[in-house]
């Protein structure tokens, strides 16, 4: 890796590194290897979806939030700088973007689960889709008020935050819970596939997975965001802090008498109001309740329920502290 | 941040917020600063690639993941609804394009490989390449096959799942599986450093990062998939299910007799068939054996094997549970 | 999903795809559904930037890392190879642009705390911004033999990794390290907001969230790096080797005599020379202090100070390990 060593020109080969196709006699065998994959979408389960139409795409799911974001937080993103002059006329013209975008894709939405030629019924779909657009755009509003909330629990919950700015601009848990709660009416709105779609570009953004079925009430504050999921039947109460790594998660999958998995029960946990979850900790189960006010330390596994104004910490004596000798420093 | 203080037009420096590279003196000095960059490409191991031939872009892997996802499951990505009509022209023309792109990736990290000037055999690597890509698309039908099987492990693995379509499209667990049964495809042909910035590319997107070396059976399920890691030598059989944060790593690490560290050998864990790994989940060491049928707990800490059909969970002793008093509470 | 039943076309509105606005009666409404969002503005603490200078777009933060990125790795990055001839021009050209990038957007930053209307002294704004880009550009040698020491951290601290090259392109560990050396800087240039925006911006790719403020040594190693979480006042030393998951936080917090926050005192612990933090270690509070050469284990929670040379791990007395009957089984 010295520098002396590569300073002589490259070969014209690895300095041009492409192919040369024109030449290439395997691109003969082609026609016959589609043929094959072709024949591959007769198989059982076959993961295709061909004769079906279309879902949102990911590239519209971005504009999507785009559009949103921007409504939420005018000012905050784009290219330039608005005023009180301005904010009419950018508001106005985000709020006919988002409308169009989030009532074709809904559309969408309805009309793959009519299944296309399945069902005749799918004319409705065009209304459904652009009745929900606009009970969402009524749902604005109060949308603005839920952020305020969570970025004043930031500002609270986190002593480096700096200011609401860097909280909006800088925090994935702000960003997840924000689409979460989109993604939340969009799911009430009984809109198929869209919301799940939503939280999971949430997630891989923010290492944040919120289900869309989950309720969450106001003020609500996760830190580092990375790791957290929080699952479909989960409810959580207001003014919740939730660190990296938490888990609301079910525990044993019930089936039913043809041992098919119950799909439609509450089989994660509720926590009450004010309580705080310390990064890695573990709650499982539809029964289980974290009582009011109360604080799970870190990588604490609970499967049972807690009353309120308890501690749950890992105690110290189930760790071990050794001096290290050599033998062990060698390693 | 009250609404009313913020009304007045901005000053036109803050509203223009761009720079007036014309006037500035700053400027003058850069050329001075590129000759000490330059100077600093005679270090010691020096983090420069001068002289050497390239690398696949980050761009030229987005592309060929989206051919591969596309021929893979053809009809679901992309900006068209496809047919029975339309599927052999739709599959084709991504057929052709799949193998342009990886025949010439493959080809420059042969041509990597080879260190340009270091070795003159290079002229071999784009038969290489294109050869590698003709036998990756063999492997089509076989890799749709453990995708079927992997899209059913989730539909009976995760009671939130309404149907195999959002499995597809939203499950991060299972498009980090896919994109790794790829890589091990192309770690198994030989090719070098592909497949890692493969699986790297995947683990930024899902937050799962499985080295292409590992080998794992078919129905594998990684639910909400954040935080796991499974490395280079571990070996998974089939219908195996894990969660968040499960990591299966190498324990202590083997030096030669000139203390350098012993690079090839088996170092992280064994997962039996039918195993669950619940999250947070730790499985350490090359000797490590998770028998049959077992079942880890959460924030299980295991560098031991255990036989078949075994339970290890954190015991519930261990947990401190105590009334929050006031005096704690206020903090 | 059997292939023969989906092989009818689709009827024409499915196929479509997409929404008819003409008629869309709804759209009249939307005026209406403006006006609301408007006067939300008005609430406390509306989360809306109006009436305020920009700050950084997204856009341009990935501009100005793709150029530091370049600069610190010549030849490693873009679209085409790099030698002993062309090398000054590409660092040329890079440096300029980096330059030209970070004093515009330094700048943004420093007039986005002027607050615009709120404060007359703007003007400043702008030769500070080029001053710290100036600054920045100066310490690249340095910046340079840091990542230098991180690359060979990394490959002394992986048994997994091939090589150098290896290295820099697929550890996202290093990419978080790298950029966070680069938000330190600016962090002690005083530029408000964007060295946080930048981590950020790594913490969304690689799933490490290390706060510009941090101080950390040289030969730094974070491997996998997924859930890392390194808080703003942590001090880390020379050679230290970090896993997945590892959190250092700040443990409770302390509030004034009129209950707000204290947000400028250590928080987070300082880890000596030499330390290694397996997965999932979570090591909590300013007075905490991991002493030279030790080594906490996998899922540790540690909220006080260890000696230097001390190994702490979970006991594996805490574990329940019990055979599976057929009742467990079949859950």
């Amino acid at each position: 890796m010295g520098a002396k060593e590569k300073r002589p020109a490259l070969p014209s080969l690895c300095a041009r590194g492409h192919h040369s196709v024109i030449n290439d006699a395997n691109r003969e065998k082609l026609p016959g290897l589609v043929v094959e994959i072709l024949k591959s979408l007769d198989m059982e389960d076959s993961p295709d979806h061909v004769g079906f139409p279309m879902i949102p795409s990911q590239e519209s799911l971005e504009k999507l939030l785009e559009a949103y974001l921007t409504i939420l937080m005018p000012g905050y993103f784009g290219n330039q700088a608005v005023d009180a002059n301005s904010v009419g006329y950018y508001l106005g013209g985000k709020v006919d973007e988002f409308y169009t975008i989030l009532s074709e894709q809904a559309m969408k939405c309805f009309i793959h689960e009519c299944k296309g030629p399945a069902k005749p019924n799918c004319q409705d779909c065009e209304k459904k889709g652009s009745d929900a657009a606009l009970e969402i755009l009524r749902k604005i509003p109060s949308l603005r008020r839920q952020l305020a909330g969570d970025v004043l629990a930031a500002y609270n919950g986190d002593p480096a935050a700096k200011n609401h700015e860097e909280i909006i601009f800088c925090y994935p848990g702000v960003r997840a819970v924000t689409i979460y709660r989109l993604a939340h009416e969009l799911f009430l709105q009984g809109i198929p596939i869209l919301p799940r779609m939503l939280t999971e570009h949430a997630h891989s953004v923010t290492g944040c997975d919120i289900h869309p079925g989950a309720a969450i009430g106001g003020h609500f504050f996760i830190d580092h965001a990375t790791g957290v999921v929080i699952g479909e039947t989960a409810v959580i109460g207001d003014r919740v802090r939730i660190y990296q790594g938490v888990t609301l998660g079910g525990a044993n999958f019930e089936v039913d008498e043809e041992g098919r998995l119950i799909r439609d029960h509450k089989r994660h946990p509720t926590i009450e109001d004010d309580c705080v979850l310390y990064a890695g900790a573990t709650i499982l189960g539809g029964k289980t309740v974290v009582g009011r006010g109360s604080v799970i330390g870190g990588n604490v596994w609970l499967t049972h329920s807690v009353p309120p104004l308890t501690k749950v910490t890992l105690s110290t004596q189930e760790q071990r502290i050794i001096p290290i000798n050599e033998e062990v420093k060698s390693k």
